[in-house]
């Protein structure tokens, strides 16, 4: 997507060779525009695929999430919460995740009767790195018996590796940017 | 807002005294139409007090907080941070918020770079109970030097004493609907 590519070059930061920043539009800061446009963009691209809800990651997951769903028929989001409170359903699904950029382990959680066999499910998040995340919500999906109808990320980094574990599983990926590369704060893509 | 408190009835969960579960709608699946109206509402409600950015709290804020933007020109929107991550800004405001639900402190964060004294911020959240996770997004604000629009909140537990101490500040509060007693599962709005 030739607008986010740009967007990424004028407002994202590139530090090191593994992390780029787009708090200012994406992950911290939301631009309300910019991310009603990726929503119509996962939308074109999943039409058709007749998805009934769709599955994120708090927190950075929920606002493309959201917008995602708002052109694709206002379907339901859901987002796994991470970790546990007291109010947690006793019934739920869980899945471990590592986060190599907080350098943690969690549990990702959703409540089983959010997800039942009869679901489409599209899985969208803001990064896909590793494929850590994604994997897990693509776990739960499966757990559930629901119909996977694909993943979506905002930006993928290339270089480690996630996308190519998901495309290895025949899972359709959808990648709204594609970094090959950052190098002395340039960002390359493919 | 009745449409609300209808819903509550309808959908929610009173447990205990204290604890309302909202999940199958705002706080862990979100139906993208009705959070649409809450937007409205909140929108209405705030019009004309020169809103420029919306300030929530990770997670369960973000899209009311979202929708309130767009219903407001789409404003953009910032949502706090809970904890650290090693691509956390150097130069942040911070405030520790206690969270009665998951019984833990937390630090609650925001660049400083998406906050400055010219901005008129309104804070949005899901609940409004002791008052922790709102006062100290009000804080936040004051530590930026802007100015504060007001607060918004979905559900004011009122016996839970947040909403006064936000009232006795002088902040402007609105919440869309207030409980005044959860008993025997049976949820009774003031």
């Amino acid at each position: 997507m030739k607008a986010l590519e740009e967007k990424i070059i004028r407002d994202g930061l590139g530090l090191g060779t593994d992390v780029i920043k787009v708090d200012s539009f994406l992950n911290h800061q939301i631009e309300v525009p910019f991310l009603l446009e990726l929503g119509q963009e996962f939308s074109r691209l999943f039409a058709g695929s007749g998805v009934n809800k769709i599955l994120t990651m708090e927190s950075s997951g929920i606002a493309v999430a959201f917008t995602t769903a708002m052109a694709l028929d206002k379907t339901p989001v859901v987002f796994a919460k991470k970790g546990s409170t007291n109010t947690m359903d006793a019934e739920v699904y869980r899945q471990e995740v590592k986060s190599f950029t907080k350098g943690t382990t969690s549990t990702a959680w959703v409540a089983k009767k959010f997800l039942d066999p009869q679901d489409k499910v599209l899985v969208i998040d803001d990064f896909l790195a590793h494929g850590e995340a994604a994997l897990s919500l693509v776990d739960i999906v499966r757990q559930a018996g629901a119909t996977l109808c694909g993943v979506g990320v905002v930006i993928e980094k290339r270089f480690q590796g996630g996308g190519n574990r998901l495309r290895d599983e025949g899972i359709k990926l959808e990648s709204l940017a594609i970094v090959e590369k950052i190098e002395d704060g340039v960002i390359t893509f493919g």
